[in-house]
């Protein structure tokens, strides 16, 4: 299979270069093709501007979105943009390999996302009509593709647990596995994390290693995290969850489907009528 | 007063402009001082690197927090880092105007968070030994400030909505609002939001302009969001939730203080021996 890493971190020396170089060997060693972009290594232009669109009249007013349309349906697109989204395209699973930084991704994979997640590529995409806002949460250019996050936490593990006081883990993932990488189409495995980073010592590192191993061999194997598709008839017309659905969840998790529930539910149809059961 | 205003768009004509103009304007016709941080304007630095540190040797492995602790305390950051530390200690309160990008800030502003966000300044700050994990969740360096998000998203609020496909916007915002400017102290009020920014027309601009107005009016009055804080006795030694909180609210949400609940609570105490009342 074809595996792209998109990897951000300034140090090759660190946590996340190891962690970067086990999942090439590893993956490579088992007969995938590895790509990576490395993007402090590439000098990855971080900031979405007027300069990513090559025909634009640079004293025209910038909507972003609309030139970005634009420059990818006519090939007018930074040549860096158009490569990334060729090896998107190339992969069948993409693994993200950054430190959480502020409850986030690193800003210059933010501005990767940015930049190649381009109108007609990642949004826009699929019809918009009526009751239909387009191929999204589920499907869309990526579709097929599984996708996930390797992070480094600063923090302890109690401190991202449920009630922990950062927030659980997975509703601070939520706006990127949910939002950045469902959204286009990617099947989002659970995330694979280090957390304590800064005081991993040489000691723990084998047991990390076999951790980690043991989540690259399930990549195109694993469960992925069931998000409820937007087309698959769980949200109303207004895509809203239809009020027999999420009930016994809470905040983000209203959007898992619970064991049990079907995939896909009639569209269009509203279940209940009432918003409380 | 002072406030500081933290503006990242591309475009002057564009939406985010015409909000940032006005809060200028609005502002400073109350009598605040207002001085505005314009990222794109100033080619703001979004990727954090060794750059950051004047006096490192560039041949030693990078961990950055070490490097920014080191030269948070001995005045060798660089000089647009340390510009904008000054800015916020000089400010009472803080706007923030951005669009939603991917469900989250544009990268050159995370960017911004990640270099002035300085070890020592906005984390790392305070004592941390035993059961104290330092001053942050409502203590720091920037206690006694306000902040609020005015933010522009593309689509329609009932996406944003509690159980909307996007997932809930208070989910969305709370590791900003929650994880970058509660944790250094500031108070945070509920942000402001413009929706369908792409399709807003001429005629709905006075709309927008007063609700603006009013909350721009506010900044030093409105409520802000009740997170509760790290030391003020709700959350236990391994900084979880005490059981005896939380327990009608959900995800993000069993964070904020509910009505009629006290703000401090014994610190170190557990009120309930059982996870589950």
């Amino acid at each position: 299979m074809n595996i792209l890493i998109v990897y951000a971190h300034p140090e090759p020396k660190s946590l996340n270069g190891a962690l970067k170089d086990l999942a090439v060997r590893h993956l490579a060693g088992q007969g995938h093709e590895v790509r990576v972009s490395d993007l402090y290594a590439m000098g990855w232009k971080a900031v979405a501007d007027g300069g990513d669109f090559l025909s634009r009249d640079s004293g025209e007013r910038l909507s972003y979105a609309r030139a970005s349309k634009g420059a990818f349906a006519d090939g007018s697109q930074s040549p860096d943009i158009a490569a990334e989204q060729e090896k998107l395209l190339w992969a069948n699973a993409v693994l993200f390999q950054f430190p959480m930084w502020w409850f986030s991704m690193p800003a210059i994979l933010k501005g990767w996302i940015e930049r190649v997640y381009a109108f007609g590529f990642a949004y826009g995409v699929g019809v918009h009509e009526g009751e239909r806002w387009g191929d999204r949460y589920g499907e869309g250019t990526l579709t097929g593709r599984r996708a996930m996050l390797s992070v480094t936490i600063g923090g302890r593990a109690p401190h991202y647990s449920d009630r922990g006081v950062n927030g659980a883990l997975d509703d601070i993932l939520f706006p990127i596995q949910h939002g950045v990488l469902f959204y286009p189409g990617m099947e989002v495995l659970p995330p694979f994390t280090t957390y304590q980073a800064d005081r991993l010592k040489a000691e723990q590192w084998p047991s990390v290693e076999e951790a980690f191993k043991a989540r690259l061999d399930g990549l195109f194997t694993d469960a992925p995290l069931p998000f409820r598709k937007q087309n698959g008839g769980h949200y109303d017309t207004q895509q809203v969850l239809k009020p027999c659905l999420g009930h016994d969840a809470s905040g983000t998790r209203i959007h898992l489907v619970k064991p049990g529930e079907p995939e896909q539910l009639p569209v269009g149809v509203k279940i209940f009528e009432t918003e409380e059961l």
